[in-house]
């Protein structure tokens, strides 16, 4: 690129999504608009951009990416920054470090402040080395620092530091849970980007459904998935390791880690679960699909995904703003726990099972989370929200709050066979009841299915966002090469 | 794969190459063999591997890689373990952690130690938490752990820490320069896992030499090669970030970083060089091809390239045991002058030429580098080897010393046209006379050519692992869909 054209927007070309600039103006918009309620004078907001990360004490670094909050304020796409906005008047000033002359020979010219300002539309582009005396020249009330618990992986967020901070009053409190809950509710321009990611990655996932075959590696599929979304739809990075289990690696909720890196080989009969989803500056899609490798479902494998499949759609069908993210749980639970028992692996009463938590021990994990600029967004139990449920299947949710318009969520329902549960189940007589042993130990090696949608929660109802087939029908009519514009 | 059996070998199946237990094995023996010539009693080595990186505050974590002396040592996929090696026996101990039964939910199931043991052929495996305990049992004279200096990143070895370590004597100096040179010296074992990944890297180079075409963006080639590597070899990991510049971007030596993500789009006429390497089971191929995205050389881009491919050549002629690698690199640099000169870029004395680093400011990067577990491998500046030469261009080797039987090194000679350097040495009474200022004016936008093969040093001279096609003819023939057999 051109680096000091104005272009008004972020891209990878190829007639690929433009992220707007104005994305990025608008969220630091609405945040200072949010802190100006709370009268705090001439407050400064001070972000931290992410720093580049070796591997080891080696000289190679992973492939950079920005920090959540940074990106969701500035969009900045380079390490080393800062970014300033001022509460009283909006006015954002991104600081960005001042390289070596020497650096043109490895980095490429070396961008003015007057390019960095018109890559990325802020008011004022400076050097982090002018920071301090920058900031103290602004004599602000107060400096707003970001720090709280990002409450999936008990991780605190790094607050931003710099030589003479202490010349300043700082307040690390404030900041968090307005700023998280901004990023809760997306505009229209980030959910742009996002069905924008989201239909990359269907693309992506429809390819791999034509692409699998018996004997395959599980591998060959993510490198597929990664390649179409990066070389066909610009999306660098994927939002998070996919997981590409097929048999019983299905029942492996986080299969695809370096001890199980997708490297099994796909047998004919066996069911896919391929939870895969690209990342298009910055923005994650989250999407599994499950489908038997050979393109034709047996009635077993039928019976547990049709019992999925309706869980989802119950969920899609009454999610809405307003509605309980839990009570969406239970539905999803219940309905799937009334398909086992109708399909013969479970008996007696739906409604006791509930009670015994029963849903727990075919899909130990909550029924979607929060998606955005994170794969599992923040936002989920921030202070004054609900906290998190103390029941067992519920309790594995990543929020409990009720759904608001402007949400991205992920639908993602799951039945899976894992012995560690199922013996536990068996072995207690309040569950053990419930089951039908002989037609259980029929699933016993069956793996797993999980259907994730990612949606948007709109004021009426749920839009869904993924575009793959999802009934038998259109899967087994997909994989037969069917239905070729469908989806489009 | 099944957990419990004794594969011997770490292999991402597909027929792929299968890493032999014996590899790491072998490093271990020779390890301890060198230590015991140091006379210290019972020591003990400890090696921490290492640890899963989150991205910021998030539960999404990198891809894991296995730190490079853990890799050498045990070869171990996994995160979180500690290895030892008794000095006086030779005696191996794996410790990993030891997780909760509830892990196999979202892991799979949960190893025994014997069955790590099995898949790793150590001589014990135990579990973290008994690391202080039997360690105390062996009553060892020295704890040896490994910290020393990466003179490429300037970063340090981060050595083994644990709860208890206090009550030991640690020695933290003795094992980093001897574990370093070990890994310098490649074995057989080694050889053919390197031998492996140069070829599967060839092998997508050379797919993508016919991908290429005009019109075309950068990262389109970067994700096609990225699919070869992992879908057809099985190398999950790019050895670094993948470096596809295009034009101008060819005289960028690091490019494709954050800021210039490889996202150009390459025009009709443009020469590429594309400098990427897969990595399989943390070995490194490093390779740089250059030629014109349309398969045709223009008269300037054929005599760019052969300035370098002679420069190359005359390396990989003159290389072998005994010779200095700071000759090397100047023979490179003569070479590359004597044929600018002849094509009418330069004047003057090529001796004078040579004394007044000249050579820097068509190549401001060394010849090239050791190549191994990383790809700017370690035992470069040891303590006792030649230090790093003061002159401007060789001062830019990451190392100084004799080539030895069994390094693997890359050879890589490059000719860019940088403007921040061509001006700097036109501005220079001392330069600007060797200079013929039309003709290179003629070369400003020219972009760069690099040619980077990873060679073998035999007992005799160079064995090029690399399998690509290399002059003008032969690019030429491949990438017009000729001469398929030619390089397997």
């Amino acid at each position: 690129m051109v680096a000091n054209e104005v272009r008004g927007h972020l891209s990878m070309g190829k007639g690929n999504h433009k992220v707007p600039l104005e994305l990025f103006a608008l969220n630091r918009r609405r945040l200072a608009d949010k802190l100006k309620e709370q009268k705090l004078g001439n407050a400064i907001v001070i972000l931290q951009g992410g720093k580049d990360k070796s591997f080891y004490d080696t000289d190679v670094n992973y492939v950079f990416r920005q920090e959540s909050y940074f990106m969701w304020a500035f969009g900045v796409l380079e390490p080393d920054c800062y970014g300033t906005v001022e509460v009283e008047t909006g006015k954002s000033t991104l600081y960005i470090s001042r390289l070596p002359a020497e650096y043109a020979v490895w980095m490429g010219p070396l961008w003015t402040t007057q390019e960095v300002k018109n890559k990325y539309g802020v008011d004022e582009v400076h050097y982090v080395d002018e920071l301090k005396e920058l900031l103290l020249n602004k004599s602000p009330k107060l400096l707003l620092t970001l720090k709280g618990l990002n409450t999936d992986s008990g991780l605190i967020a790094e607050e931003a530091s710099f030589e003479g901070i202490d010349k300043f009053t700082v307040d690390n409190t404030i900041l968090f849970p307005i700023i998280a809950e901004l990023r809760v509710i997306k505009t229209h321009f980030e959910l742009e980007v996002m069905r924008y990611v989201v239909k990359a990655s269907s693309e992506a996932h429809r390819k791999i459904m034509r692409h699998a075959k018996p004997g395959m590696f599980e591998y060959q599929c993510e490198s597929e998935f990664l390649n179409h979304c990066y070389g066909e739809r610009g999306c660098r990075h994927a939002s998070y390791t996919c997981i590409c289990g097929s048999g019983t690696n299905g029942a492996i909720l986080h299969y695809g880690h370096a001890a199980a890196p997708n490297d099994r080989q796909i047998n004919n009969g066996e069911m896919c679960l391929f939870d895969m989803g690209a990342n298009y500056f910055g923005y994650a899609a989250d999407i599994t699909c499950s489908y038997p490798v050979n393109g034709k479902f047996t009635p077993d494998q039928k019976l547990i995904y049709e019992a999925v499949l309706k869980a989802n759609l119950a969920v899609q069908k009454a999610a809405k703003p307003g509605v309980s993210w839990v009570d969406m749980h239970k539905l999803s639970s219940r309905t799937l726990l009334e398909a086992l028992k109708a399909g013969g692996l479970l008996k007696g009463d739906v409604d006791e099972m509930m009670k015994a938590c029963l849903g727990y021990y075919f899909q130990p994990h909550g029924l979607g989370h929060l998606l955005g600029l994170d794969v599992h967004d923040v936002g989920g139990y921030l202070p004054g929200q609900p906290a998190r449920p103390t029941e067992k299947g519920p309790n594995r949710l990543r929020f409990a709050r009720n759904l608001l318009e402007g949400m991205v969520v992920t639908i993602e329902p799951g039945c899976y066979f894992i012995d560690v549960l199922l013996d536990e189940a068996l072995a207690d007589p309040k569950l053990s009841p419930f089951f039908v042993p002989e037609v259980i130990a029929r699933f016993r090696n069956f793996g797993g299915v999980r259907i994730e949608d990612d949606v948007y929660i709109s004021a009426t109802g749920v839009e869904d966002l993924t575009k793959v087939p999802r009934t038998v029908e259109e899967i087994e009519n997909w994989m037969a090469g069917k239905d070729d514009h469908k989806y489009n």
